[in-house]
């Protein structure tokens, strides 16, 4: 299985896919580093006038709510159907739902109007999408909401099936489902909690790997999140305890450095 | 006193607060991952649908009029009477006022119809809020406006009593004022002039100890800058010449470890 | 010769002119932060209320259309004929078009409304601004697109006529062409294409030695392309095989530290 991670890395590598992105002015830059980190090409570009264009000539969509506004809704909506009418993969990052009642409406029209392929969100994300009691605290998930795996990996798997995608649920441990199977991730480091963008960054990764691999939507969202995880791992291990700044130039260092040996050599995934 | 800037240095790690930003799109990340590196969590949101609705959630509402637009505008009037009406401090960044018709006609408004917590301006923008002659170099302060520490204080004084808030001018020696009490820092570096957000940060470090600590604005306002003197000095030892990129990151290492003692035992603070 | 690109480093530093950027939100920070490092002051202000306003107090403009949006190109639009009416110095950067109807027509009327001082792009962006066959690949070049430097040269010359301005062509090797003058830099480094930004911030560093030598815009021009170059040179140096994020941090370090003898000793300039 694991080299099938390898296979995914050397062929985002190869391919360079180019990704749309209608994502927040927060983390936009660290979006775009991670994704030529990687092996692929950002591209952002959010006007109704040119969104869906842009997503035509793409080979995935990543759709991030960081900073939602009136404008970039109907971007999102319109990319997202070009998206879908010419079968590009399309990723979801759900920031801050459950945080606002706009947040809460787009996302209920985006599930509605789009076909998702990949939905990733944190543990709150998560449980607020699937009608569960949830905590909000801003764009960050709530101590109130940390669960077991086992938990965890049984809502992936339900909201799965209900929503017919991949759906990742990115933590100190990942879960990534497909209906009725799953995995998690137990690469990782705490520090990736303390920079902002390490959960849009992964969105970023799973849209890189999606559009080198629009057949392995399951792979392309595990692929992504080891990257992550290991690279956390790396960036610690060189940048030590110097700090955030360190860490995070650290990471951006790992992710661009990262090979397949390396990738399958300290991959810790197993089923959920 | 000293031990006061080390309690709330204490409380902004425990408590995680979360800080509301309207803010501008060139320093946004500086001042998530800054906010982060203090302890706090950030969190942005600009569109009118939810900006109070976050507001509400928030322990502290930063607005910093960087890259001002007219969409924002009713953004940061909207949440900043939501924080008045749930007493959630408020801090204004007045970005380059004095520059545009616009900028100054902002900031009129703001002071109009929010009451703020503290103010926050280099010297050429608090001058042109207190109504005296004063020279704009875009969102810089100007090399004319430049005065002695005891005329800042005495203006930053009577701002403070004028507009019934905390008034802070950042600059080689910064002065905090509250009513007729002030204080000056003197703790920092000049690189901190070389790289872009750091008055953003300020700011946003502002706004992390206000809302860790809200009935202590004056000492949350003196933490803040304290911090951000002190990692200024800490990055330049750790960076050295290396050149702007190195002591940025060395600036956010410094404030995410930064800690009591160090806090406490490196600070140039005396009464302006 | 050479002498003249240290002259133009030493008129930047000493003048710190005032740069207005109405430019993207993926590389405004990097722009900001190298507006800064090469000692010239950045202002971003995109609001149509104020953006002719903020123009008429710079010393150059910097137009750049990496995310454009329909209210960003009115600005665009009236910032261009203040600086035009000044007599300020006009750098566009017409990010990404090809890509999409909305930015082919932004440039057309771009380029029909205001006259332009110097137009800097990749091979694709120029070759599809020349009205020849190019391939669109987001906002980066396609490897189709990749001609020799003679050819490149020859479409920088007849565009620059036609245009009547400074045309350059960013990649493995710069052209920068004014009429039937033209010179090719060799300096850079591969890493350069594999962050973020690298194009934009190119833009900002023409436009800053444009606002400190206003009559010496093909100067203004090289002095910036060889710049960026030489800084690439060393960032690879100083940060080696670490990765991108070391690169990039280096990057913005080497241009900070940029000095006159580094930037004569190490030119590789010659006529094309």
């Amino acid at each position: 299985m694991n080299t099938e991670y390898g296979r995914l890395l050397e062929a985002v590598r190869t391919k360079n896919p180019l990704i749309h992105h209608i994502t927040n002015y927060v983390t936009v830059n660290d979006c775009a580093n991670i994704t030529l980190a990687i092996g692929a090409s950002p591209v952002m570009a959010d006007d109704i006038n040119e969104s869906a264009d842009i997503t035509r000539i793409s080979s995935a969509l990543v759709i991030n709510m960081g900073t939602l506004n009136e404008r970039t809704i109907d971007s999102m909506l319109a990319s997202g159907k070009a998206a879908n009418a010419a079968r590009i993969p399309v990723v979801f990052d759900p920031v801050g739902v459950g945080a606002s009642v706009l947040r809460n409406q787009t996302v209920a029209r985006i599930l509605d109007e789009i076909k998702i392929s990949v939905l990733r969100g944190n543990i709150s994300e998560i449980k607020q999408i699937a009608g569960m009691q949830s905590t909000t605290k801003g764009v960050d998930a709530s101590q109130n909401d940390l669960i077991s795996t086992g938990d965890a990996a049984a809502i992936a798997k339900k909201l799965s099936a209900d929503l017919e995608c991949v759906v990742a649920i990115t933590g100190a441990v990942d879960i990534i489902a497909s209906g009725e199977m799953a995995v998690c991730i137990e690469n990782g480091h705490p520090m990736l909690s303390g920079i902002t963008g390490t959960g849009c960054m992964c969105s970023s990764l799973i849209g890189s790997f999606c559009g080198a691999a629009p057949d392995s939507l399951f792979e392309a969202a595990a692929t992504a999140l080891l990257t992550m995880g290991i690279a956390g791992e790396i960036a610690f291990e060189n940048a030590g305890d110097k700090g955030n700044g360190s860490f995070r130039t650290a990471l951006h260092d790992a992710v661009s450095r990262m090979d397949v040996d390396t990738l399958i050599g300290r991959a810790k995934i197993h089923e959920a």
